[in-house]
């Protein structure tokens, strides 16, 4: 008998008549949280899968494109990336890659969902691995408020967060990242996972129309991640003072690139080149 | 009642244990050629969709990514494509894309399967309308047969074939390929499909190298295709004498890139750009 996890979208604007399936060997866990439903299963290909609100967070086996492409290229993009927050991200595998960068010598990240935390060390030793870096100052809190209380602190900002609804509503709103703005220094620059420019036009105009209305410097960068809806995924790139290539470091890459699956100098230029459709949804706003 | 097509690879080198599905309103055509078994299905969300050997090979709305990366790339590293040679292609999208080449003055078509390019005509408008345009020579006729046949003429052969296997398993062959090297003109270059390099490594690792037995110059590009497996998808780019940024002609991608989706000047530098995992398929050969 095959089993099969086909993804569901509850959430109506995200529900396209497309989706993603994996053949699952057996549920390793389901529980809930105060915020969430966390299910975890053991695919018979692609190791261990998380879902969240039945939505698939990552797979052990490609996860490593998700978290070096949120990390690397805003770290990269600062010439002195000392202090980086992420919020979110409480399978470990966005502070994995962070701490990879050698410049980084202070990493918090503010994770709301202590289960995720919890069971990422038992289900996903490679991605909880940094919770075992003695860099990482992980905390147990909500992101937006942390975000109120810290101002002109940060080099770089990650947001690791999930779909634009339930629990991560607020991280997609202009409140939120005018707080963002704020928390950064003069010269920060935030990075985001912004959805899919094949199947979620709507939502990426609003979304980096809002930016734009508070950095200077916005633009959007791809990965290719296909555990995620279409598989070509977006992030952001929100920058209070230097463009993508103005401040980054050759060596810093070079050094870093011996140690990534995705990541490379030339993934670094070249994540910004967009396809004319995807470039329409950072065009068209308001 | 919802009615969803869920991909199924009878080979099991391609099945693996993640597939992509699409929600359908109904079935248009099913058929079988002296080739393959042919499905023609309405989706809720992409327009028609094309299977053949229950295999998807493109939906009506996002086809475009996949015909103007096979098509442009290679067209446009080329300083004189004047004459351009497809094999298989059967929808029409290539040669479509084909002839927005202002330089192209020839495009020859072998399509080996007659149905495939009739319920084209029915079903894919937007794809067959090349098949309207008096620039293109169509061919029904077996594409190895008609690669023996021809030498020293084309300038860019392009192969858009299914997977490596059934009626496509010829053209991922040496013996083909010497073919192919042999049809070109002296600076001549030929492209391919050439599958995910997230789900298959080892047809890739194959293949890249057996063309570099032949080919002087071999690489690799890539475009985010959401109806693939992965929706990471590779072409191969065999080439007897130029370097794909050797001998572009700006002004030439400029005028293209009012017409198309996804190819730009920019994508056409950065399509080559491989992830880490993606390089390895080419280095680790044999």
């Amino acid at each position: 008998m095959e089993l099969w996890y086909n993804e569901q979208f509850e959430d109506q604007s995200l529900a396209l008549g497309s989706r993603t399936s994996f053949r699952v060997d057996k549920v390793l866990y389901s529980g809930q949280s105060k915020y969430q439903k966390l299910d975890i299963l053991r695919t018979t290909d692609f190791g261990n899968l998380m879902l969240l609100d039945n939505i698939i967070m990552l797979t052990e086996k490609n996860e490593f494109a998700y978290h070096e492409m949120l990390a690397h290229v805003p770290i990269n993009a600062h010439p002195n990336p000392k202090r980086v927050l992420i919020i979110g991200g409480g399978d470990g595998g966005t502070a994995r890659e962070v701490l990879k960068n050698e410049a980084v010598e202070e990493c918090v990240m503010v994770e709301i969902d202590e289960l995720v935390v919890e069971k990422a060390k038992e289900f996903f030793p490679k991605t909880a691995i940094s919770f075992k870096n003695p860099k990482l100052d992980l905390k147990i809190a909500d992101g937006i408020k942390y975000m109120k209380d810290h101002q002109n602190y940060f080099d770089v900002i990650l947001i690791d967060s999930t779909d634009p609804f339930g629990p991560a509503e607020g991280l997609f709103e202009k409140e939120f990242y005018q707080d963002v703005y704020n928390a950064l220094k003069e010269d920060g620059i935030a990075a985001a996972q912004a959805e899919s420019p094949y199947y979620y036009p709507k939502i990426q105009k609003k979304y980096f129309s809002m930016l734009k209305e508070l950095f200077p410097k916005v633009t959007s960068y791809m990965a290719m991640i296909p555990f995620y809806p279409s598989g070509a995924w977006s992030f952001s790139f929100a920058s209070k003072k230097y463009s993508p290539f103005e401040k980054y470091q050759t060596e810093a890459i070079n050094n870093l690139e011996k140690e990534t699956e995705y990541f490379n100098s030339q993934i670094f230029k070249a994540c910004f080149a967009l396809p004319n459709f995807a470039k329409k949804n950072l065009e068209n706003y308001s």
